[in-house]
C-alpha cells in the first residue's frame, strides 16, 4: 500500500513542522508563566484535573491554526473537535501531565501533533521549564534541541533486565479493564523501570535517555506525536489496541529500541 | 531521651544551614556544565554507573568542607571517609541519579546533609537544572527555593487510592534481598505512583506535590537530608531496616504526609 504521505511534497511538510515548532513556543509562554504565576484547578467528570492554564493554552494553539490553516481539524483535549472529515488534523495535549502540573512538577509538557489521513507527519514535544524539546516530521527526522537524533539498537546480550524501561503506572493498566497483571509482569522482568506518567517519558525514550516505553491507557493526544519522532529518530513504535468506550478511544504504544520494543510487546 | 540536637545553639545551626546550601551551590555549577560540555562514563564494581563529574563534585565539596571545618567527619559515594569518629558528618551524593544523568536526564541532583551524634540537622537537595532547591535545617523549618514549606496532613477520606505515590523501581527491592513483594502489593495498593529513581522524588515529596514516598534498597547518602526535611516540613519519616551486609548498611524510608506514611508503613 502506498504511503499517503508521499502525496506532500517537503517544502509542504517543513512549514507544518515549523508551524508546530510555533504552536509549542506559543504554548510554553502560557503555561511556564501561569506555572509560577498561579493557575485554577479544577477536576473533571472523569476526575481527571484541568486547570485554567490546559484551557488557556488550547484556546491559543487553536486560534493560531485556524488563522493559518482555516480548512485543517483539530482534535484537542480540552474542547469539541473542529472540522472532523478534514484530511489534515492538528491533534494537541495543551498540558500534558496536568496533575503533574497542578502539584508543581516541572516535568509536564506540551504536545503537538499533525496527521495527514490518519498518518502521523509532524510531532513536538516540549517542555517549557526544562528546556527541552524534541520535534521531527515525515522524510526530515527527528531533533532534540536542534541536533538530529539517531537512535542505536540495544544488542541483544543487553536486554538483561538492566535495560532502562519507562512505563505507565499501574493504574493506567485497570482505569479501562483489569489488565494489571502487564504491568505486573513487565516490571517484574524490567526492573530497571521509571514512571514519569507525563510526555517527559516520551522525549527520554526518543533521545535515547531511556531504551523503550510501555505507554498504556491514553487519549489519542497524549500518543499522537510519538510514532513519528521515533520512527524519524531511527526507532520502532507499535500501536497496541486497548478498548472503545463509547466514542473513545482508548490508546497504548509500545516505543523505543527495536529489540526491546519487539520483546515488550510479546507481553501483549 | 534528650534530643542531642538542643546541645547546638540556633546561630550554629544558621551557619551550618548556610554552609550546606554553598555546597550545593557549587556542586550545581560542576555538574549543570558537565551535563552540558560532557564528561566520562564508567562502572562501578558493583555495576552502578559513576562519571568525571561525581568525582569532580565530591572532591570540590571535599575540598570546602576541610577548609571550613577541618574536623569535621564526611561521608561520601565516592571517596573513603575522613573523620569517621567526629560528631559531626557531612554526607554526601555529588550528583543523586547518576544514571539517568549519563544518559541526559534533567531531574538528576545534589544530596547534602550534616549529622550531629547521629541526628539529622541540616538537609539540601538541589536540582540545578530544574532551579529548584530544599533546604532545611534543625528547628528552622524547610524552605523551597526560599519558601517556607508546611505540608497539610491528607484527610483520611483522601487514601482512597488515588493518593500520589512515589516509589523505587522494582530492582531496588531485590537488590539486597527478596522483597519484590513489597514493591507489588504497593503499586497494586497505590496505584496513581510515579518513579523518578532520583532525589526529584523526595524534593516532590517534601514540597507536597507528591504524598509520599516509599523508598527502598538505598545507600546512606541517597537518605541523609530527607528526614531533617521532611520533619523541619511538617511531615513525618520513618526509616526501614532492610540489610547490613559485610560493613555496607542499606536503607529504606516512608515519609510525606503523616496519615499515608503509617499506612505505607504497614507493610513492612
Amino acid at each position: 500500500m502506498a504511503d499517503v504521505r508521499n502525496e506532500l511534497n517537503r517544502s509542504a511538510v517543513m512549514e507544518y513542522r515549523d508551524f508546530a515548532n510555533k504552536l509549542a513556543d506559543a504554548a510554553g509562554t502560557i503555561s511556564a508563566a501561569a506555572f509560577h504565576a498561579g493557575f485554577q484547578v479544577a477536576r473533571k467528570a472523569d476526575r481527571s484535573f484541568v486547570t485554567s492554564a490546559d484551557l488557556a493554552v488550547e484556546q491559543r494553539l487553536r486560534e493560531l491554526i485556524a488563522q493559518a490553516y482555516p480548512e485543517h481539524g483539530i482534535i484537542g483535549e480540552e474542547q469539541p473537535p473542529v472540522h472532523p472529515e478534514a484530511p489534515f488534523q492538528w491533534i494537541l495535549d495543551p498540558i500534558d501531565g496536568t496533575e503533574d502540573f497542578a502539584h508543581g512538577i516541572v516535568t509536564f509538557g506540551t504536545i503537538v501533533a499533525l496527521h495527514y489521513r490518519n498518518t502521523p507527519i509532524v510531532g513536538v514535544l516540549d517542555h517549557p521549564l526544562l528546556g527541552v524539546r524534541v520535534a521531527g516530521a515525515f522524510g526530515l527526522g527527528t531533533f532534540h534541541n536542534g541536533t538530529r537524533v539517531q537512535l542505536s539498537d540495544l544488542a541483544p546480550e543487553y536486554i538483561d533486565s538492566s535495560e532502562r524501561i519507562m512505563i505507565s503506572a499501574r493504574a493506567n493498566f485497570t482505569r479501562y479493564g483489569d489488565h494489571g497483571q502487564i504491568f505486573d509482569t513487565i516490571t517484574r522482568a524490567h526492573p530497571n523501570h521509571r514512571i514519569y506518567r507525563t510526555c517527559y517519558a516520551h522525549v527520554l525514550v526518543i533521545v535515547g535517555g531511556a531504551d523503550a516505553m510501555f505507554d498504556y491507557g491514553n487519549r489519542l493526544w497524549d500518543v499522537a506525536a510519538s510514532q513519528i519522532l521515533v520512527e524519524e529518530a531511527g526507532g520502532k513504535y507499535v500501536e497496541v489496541p486497548i478498548a472503545t468506550i463509547g466514542e473513545k478511544h482508548v490508546y497504548g504504544a509500545i516505543f523505543g529500541k527495536a529489540r526491546l520494543v519487539e520483546r515488550l510487546a510479546a507481553y501483549i
